[in-house]
């Protein structure tokens, strides 16, 4: 099996070099300032416990690889952009070749079950952040994360087992699980802070709205008959696998949408986070008022540039009004 | 109420010209050649019994609206162009008025719910056709056609009630009902074949495609559970209403997919017509082959930008293998 990852950003990049380093074949599909670093002088990928250049083959666009049928091919980007990905993928003769969604969020294995037959998804627990091009840092220790692995809509099937057997032994622990959407569900409830945390930065109080947010994603849940797996501090796993570390010199900033908006992407994911949960409430009828106005602030603050950490907790409180 | 009506295409159109000939207030969405020549000398409309040029304020984006708290938003754009859409709207300060998606498939309302609390369905029983920029036709006499009307995902409220005011004795004959989805199904089954007629023309011979592709839609609906209306020529409305006449000296060249190859629009909506048949297909386990091979096949036309009519049965047939 040949792995394509595609989007080397923080995660793509900590899965390239966690299979890269078990000695698994990678192609990485990377755009801009990351593909030329990437091809000039590998992938740095850096942890409490890890430091090293990782060098894989890299392209700029999917139409590059003459896919081959035991092709597994990773998303790795944010949902905003998975429809166009899926369409460069069609357009290259990819078919029934397995798609992993290695995304946030609960959106994109239906998106792309729309246009391949052999959907799967990843929950992933894997703290990471990308410094500069062709730069990443994984902040957990022992292992960058671990992977919850399964079949869409659910159950699992040799696809996973053999993307599991990719993984194990690397930085990366793999679990296949029967019901992998369940363990994105609980992903997403602590998803549900990305945009709070971009709004007041890293660490600060998010006073009684944090704890609304994932009140009104429970009661949503509920009404939908979803039984989400407790991926919080309390899952055993994470003590053992993934405990939060720190990298000399470097500084932990925070999610993917603190990353987002700091690097002025024009685009966040909390249509897919939050906006989730609201959409999830309307259908059943159940009131979400937090996460509608967190995801309204998400789709603000991407388009007006804001730095991340440019509102107070009071600031947040009038915006809910 | 003042109804906005964002893409003023064939279907937004008829619709203009239906409201502002019944008196009501409108505001077009439209772009470049569009918009300069509705603004220039209005918007023709002809039907086998109807043929005037209507006047309306036309705009670019919907940033130029100082939107009231009762105006009703019609999406008349095809559902690959939703989502920028209503990123537009909400950036226009759009959150509580009713989002109408008179659109073909069923996964505008879907997309429409994660940004906007109050979305509706429309059932759009309206063939038309973009003739120029400027020139709309609409293929049926007496009405335009009919509109299918309700709340998302099921039931129907006073913005349903007010809307179909708004169209009562207009050319566009409104009903609402209070599973508009279901009706939105029964459409889709006849637009599973827009992509034959875009590759084999008007009016050709489908073979046995035709057939399997309703045959796989209905075995796919059994199994989810999904009722359609039933909006084929049986339906005793359809043959009051709308039946298909002539315009004089002008050609119907076919339905929405045949038009987006016509004028080389480098995408299809086969995606959300013969591809929510697979993806509904691959939920429930319902094997869809003729769905998906019409759904790659309509990528495959608008990537190469394939004239209508391009292929014949016997090309058809070698596609599906």
């Amino acid at each position: 099996m040949r792995v394509i990852i595609y989007g080397v950003g923080a995660v793509g990049g900590a899965v390239a070099a966690a299979l890269v380093e078990n000695g698994q074949e990678v192609i990485g599909i990377a755009r801009g300032a990351q593909l030329e670093a990437i091809r000039a002088q590998g992938l740095r990928v850096r942890s409490p416990v890890f430091d090293r250049a990782v060098r894989f083959e890299c392209v700029s666009d999917p139409a590059e690889i003459d896919f081959r049928a035991d092709d597994a091919i990773l998303l790795c980007m944010k949902t905003q952009d998975t429809a166009p990905a899926l369409e460069a993928l069609r357009e290259a003769g990819v078919w029934k070749q397995p798609i992993f969604c290695v995304q946030n969020g609960v959106a994109n294995e239906r998106i792309a079950l729309r246009v391949f037959p052999n959907v799967h998804g990843i929950t992933v627990m894997l703290p990471a952040g990308l410094l500069a091009p062709g730069d990443v840092a994984a902040w957990c220790e022992p292992q960058f994360g671990m992977f919850d692995i399964g079949r869409y809509p659910e159950g699992n099937d040799a696809d996973d087992a053999r993307l599991a057997a990719a993984f194990e032994g690397s930085m990366i622990t793999p679990f296949v699980l029967d019901d992998v959407m369940n363990s994105k569900y609980g992903k997403l409830l602590l998803n549900l802070g990305n945009i709070t945390q971009a709004a007041l930065g890293r660490g600060a109080d998010t006073g009684e709205i944090g704890a609304a947010l994932k009140d009104e994603a429970k009661a949503v849940y509920a009404a939908h008959g979803i039984a989400p797996v407790d991926l919080s501090e309390s899952d055993p796993r994470r003590k053992e696998l993934m405990r939060f570390g720190t990298i000399e010199g470097i500084e932990n900033i925070g999610g993917s949408t603190v990353q987002s908006l700091a690097r002025g992407a024009g685009s966040v994911e909390t249509d897919y986070l939050n906006g989730e949960i609201a959409l999830l409430g309307r259908i059943a009828g159940v009131s979400t008022p937090m996460n509608d106005a967190m995801t309204r602030l998400g789709a603000a603050l991407a388009r007006k540039g804001a730095a991340p950490g440019s509102m107070t907790l009071d600031d947040l409180r009038r915006f809910v009004g």
